[in-house]
């Protein structure tokens, strides 16, 4: 063999010294990439903005959405102690919140509707006609909050407090479902009107019959988990997939500590987190 | 007006007064939303599944890539403490986990590879050749990790530690980014062979050079951000959108605390997180 063609080798040879552990199918050192397949993520052309925010002292999503032409944005579930970081984010992004609603009566957080509505001109409250809270809009069963081209439906799930209330996007691919149904679990149903048979439905009623690829985006997760889909909890929600006899068994005995701030949080939730601040 | 009228307006009526506050743009009452145009998230047929997955006491995010039809994952960044959840989310899902790679030799956490390699039959790990560290697969520049239809492409992204990575998916949409460029932030560089030079080309050349609305996803956030973008990064990074000399100034005055586990940590990650374990 000439040294001109063992040169010629080299690379290759010592490509497969390098594969020797490897399967090839999980690995290749061809270098870029050169074939692109576009899989869309959820800043496609015409797609809302979407941001998953968290407050890890009572572990609260909040949501943003956005419509990328108009600029008009909606806030879910906004939390007093972050309404700065979401209002730089929400700057920052050249976007002009015009909504912040809340998915229901918080008891283990102060909501940032009413500062966020002091230091935004214009913005609007939203809260469920049920919740016995105030806000500039009081939303019921198959009202539209529109921004932009975009807009979130609102589906009445009562249960864990008579005034809850799940947000699905027009397109049905994300449903807000607040404290209603968790990822592989729901919210608790031992105060503020709480009452398991009515969750049990509403869930059934409501959110499992979305799409089964919907995305399920709770109002809290406690395990690191971001997200779910109508699917995976239909499958694997262990206390959904009981009977309702055996969920209200479950529910009626799960002897959970009161929330440490209920006390001051639901008071301040009942005047958009205003009360006493 | 007879009766027979008014109780016919009546619906309209009362609609009206509860629109009495909201701007028609804002909200609409017209119930189920007649028109659909579907926007697409990350599970439109032919995408990865992707989740995000969070570890909170060293604030480390776990992320988990799959191909939806030969079911084929990869993990990036597992945490030792969360094994059992992402084992249980990928049995769940009926995923086969191939890889689980880190972006580098983590100082904050223990990696959750070792364990998983002992756990799912044939798994590799990976991790880049510069790191020191052990691992079945040793990863530089322009390697490929297929997953089904799928790959990340490897970028090297040294500057934090000598061996730190940029997986970036074949269609260069989502890039995972380690400790090289947090959200609105970026990796220490006071330890494990750190140089802000260094890591201020490797964000500069490798990861700013990625398309504007290229996904960043870092190994951490501690401010519950949960996701970037490549033109927002460039735009409103406190310490990159700095010159150099600025750059280096600023990371060689933070004068932050040793990372609590770092004397654990960093021994159990250069072999793959079972030393002493």
């Amino acid at each position: 063999m000439s040294a001109a063609l063992l040169n010629r080798l080299k690379p290759a040879v010592s490509s497969a010294i390098r594969l020797w552990n490897c399967k090839a199918a999980v690995i290749d050192h061809r270098g870029p990439a050169a074939s692109v397949r576009l899989y869309s993520g959820l800043m496609e052309p015409g797609a809302p903005l979407f941001r998953q925010l968290f407050e890890s002292e009572s572990s609260t999503y909040t949501y943003l959405l956005a419509d990328t032409d108009t600029r008009e944005a909606v806030l879910i579930d906004p939390v007093l102690e972050t309404v700065d970081r979401d209002l730089q984010l929400i700057n920052q992004l050249g976007l002009k919140l015009i909504v912040a609603v809340n998915t229901h009566c918080h008891a283990d957080h102060i909501t940032g509707t009413g500062l966020l509505k002091k230091k935004v001109f214009g913005l609007k409250s939203g809260i469920s006609k049920h919740s016995g809270a105030t806000a500039d809009i009081l939303l019921s069963e198959g009202d539209r909050i529109t921004f932009g081209k975009h807009c979130l439906t609102v589906r009445e799930t009562p249960g864990h407090t008579d005034g809850c209330l799940t947000y699905v996007t027009g397109d049905q691919r994300m449903a807000f479902t607040g404290d209603a149904i968790l990822i592989r679990g729901c919210g608790r149903t031992d105060f503020q009107q709480g009452c398991p048979k009515r969750l049990y439905e509403s869930i059934h009623k409501k959110i499992f019959t979305l799409p089964a690829h919907c995305f399920i985006y709770p109002a809290h997760d406690y395990k690191g988990q971001t997200v779910s889909t109508v699917d995976e909890e239909k499958k694997f929600n262990p206390r959904l997939t009981k009977t309702l006899d055996e969920f209200v068994n479950i529910m009626n005995n799960l002897n959970l500590p009161k929330p440490k701030k209920i006390d001051i949080s639901v008071p301040a939730n009942l005047v958009c987190g205003l009360h006493d601040i």
